[in-house]
């Protein structure tokens, strides 16, 4: 298979982690006589500090015109305690998943028996778990109008939902839950918000279409809550932009690192693979940085091409780097010295 | 001293747990000669059945006319499921919270010594953790504009906070933080939402009031896990309506049980004292509610008038039932039929 990848490595310790990937997806190409292209682009701080726009036309153009996009990470603190600065990193991404049409962030969470013990929960509670975690990632509070008043004392954004937007990603997730455990958990805050209503009931409908999977209905903070005291009754968890943004950044301690956690964002003809860890710039440059999250990215990248035998052999790659301790020190607490390229060229090696 | 206090049990497990914080209250009255008046009022799905209102005029008039409000819970998944119901209990929380002008909900989150071995999280973990979280909570996303459109397809929630409405609980929460540990952690998602910058912007202004109290920030993703890899870190965190009901609910799971979360609501002249676990309408009349959230709250109600002593040996008869395992089932694998109303008794006698 020949395919187009257009790499955008992003921020503090996206560069590091996005090299690590791009070593494993060509090992992969290599072994099964695929045709992989890497074009990379500039996106985040890094774009705004070169051409003051944190998503240069180039690199949109470019992400249009490949079969995939390698994201690393964005952000950068020097924005982010600044509240009036007018060009921030995220808008880079931010825009970047409206233009691509990426409307669904599906972000799996596993407890890996090797791992159990890494975990700031008990064995008991993580053991077994595996959750998928469909997020709405165009829609909601993120891209709703935002206003500020003149005198810059009120400011407002508006989460705003339509039908349309609600129905294409249960679909995804209610398929999704079809080829699991068959059950779909949708998270919400219908007891106090308008747009979570219409997600209740736009949902509900769909259900119906879907005789095989069981739904249920948790308000957010209780889901929250569940999320820790018992993630073994979740499999696929259904929820909009803001509150999936929290409760998968949350259900990232089952694994026992944020390092290990992939996502892939698709839509109806692009898609993008990233891992959920942010640019993290305080690791910047030492080689602590985990390549995990962005190696099983690319892993989710080949299953999305229906390349499953490729997939596997790169999970089994990470499998045996954790049984092995060849981990980032995140993970580590055996072999101290293990940097992020280390742990790159071992599932190379192994593949 | 003499307070009128309105008693508003709600739904659920709200009148069984109210109970015996009100039999406690009247213990502390006798045991320090104070004069506690007490008055029951409806509110909740309770006082829709009964009135089709879920917070009647009456009630409102008497919780005015109050010093204090000691509240049970309220929701009934009667209505939950219907997102085209015109009438909910919890809009008359809502109302409430605004009527009063209760624009600060403070949580303190503890692990008890006694429980740490009930928590899903290691003890390592969790151990000497210490939080109050100070939670906006007349205004945000709970309180702006809804709005659906006519034909039913879109709906929309205005998240909107102005200066003064920021201004008057970071005073608080700084203020807080004096006594406790000298530090503030505001919870935004400033590098994305504009009501957040005003946050962010606000509360750096604010701080300048107080050197003797240090600032930091984390967006609500990273919160939502740092909860849980390292609560010991965090000593005040202030944030907005809606991450502060996500963030609190997440960390109940800190203590083990959400049934010992009190929380005080306060404004510029009301006050209002409630367990933060809802109505778990499972539970209900199973004699199985834990009491000691409500009981708690009684303590904080206390504390508000200044009665410290008072509200101190309160919290010791928690410590020693927590002790003596005269806890309901939640908390209990050691005797699995101490009722509600057992917890409630012990500590009346306690006093
Ligand atoms: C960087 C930020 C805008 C982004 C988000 O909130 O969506 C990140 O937290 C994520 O989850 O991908
Ligand atoms: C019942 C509900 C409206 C309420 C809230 O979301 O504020 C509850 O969850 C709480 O935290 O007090």
């Amino acid at each position: 298979m020949k395919l187009n990848i257009a790499v955008l490595p992003g921020d503090g310790i996206g560069p590091e982690v996005t090299a690590q990937a791009k070593k494993v997806l060509k090992a992969i190409a290599m072994e099964f006589d695929h045709k992989f292209i890497f074009k990379e682009a500039l996106a985040g701080a890094i774009a705004i500090d070169k051409s003051g726009n944190p998503l240069p036309d180039e690199t949109l153009k470019l992400c249009k015109n490949t079969d995939a996009v390698l994201f690393g990470a964005i952000g950068d603190p020097k924005f982010d305690n600044d509240p009036s600065a007018k060009v921030r990193p995220e808008q880079g991404l931010l825009k970047l998943r409206k233009e691509l049409g990426l409307f669904a962030n599906i972000r799996p969470v596993k407890a890996y028996e090797t791992l159990l013990s890494k975990s700031p929960l008990k064995k008991s509670i993580i053991e077994g778990t595996d959750i998928s975690i469909y997020r709405e990632l165009t829609g909601g509070i993120y891209f709703g109008e935002k206003r500020t008043s003149e005198d810059g004392n009120t400011s407002s954004d508006l989460c705003e939902y339509s039908r349309f937007e609600i129905e294409r990603i249960a679909h995804l997730a209610f398929k999704a839950a079809q080829s699991r455990k068959g059950k779909v958990t949708l998270v919400d805050k219908a007891n106090v918000l308008e747009s979570s209503r219409l997600w209740r009931k736009v949902v509900t409908e769909i259900a119906l279409e879907y005789p095989d999977v069981s739904l249920d209905f948790l308000f957010v903070d209780n889901a929250a809550m569940q999320m820790i005291l018992n993630p073994k009754q979740f499999d696929v968890i259904l929820t909009e932009n803001m509150f999936g943004d929290i409760i998968s950044d949350e259900a990232s301690v089952i694994g026992g690192s944020i390092g290990l956690l992939a996502s892939a964002s698709v839509g109806d003809k692009y898609a993008l693979f990233e891992p959920i860890h942010g640019s993290y710039p305080q690791a910047t440059g030492k080689g602590i940085a985990n390549p995990i999250a962005s190696i099983l990215s690319a892993a989710m990248l080949l299953e999305h091409f229906q390349l499953f035998e490729e997939a596997n052999l790169i999970k089994q790659g990470v499998d045996k780097s954790l049984k092995l301790h060849i981990t980032t020190p995140d993970l580590n607490s055996k072999y101290s010295h293990i940097t992020t390229t280390k742990v790159g060229d071992f599932i190379e090696d192994f593949i």
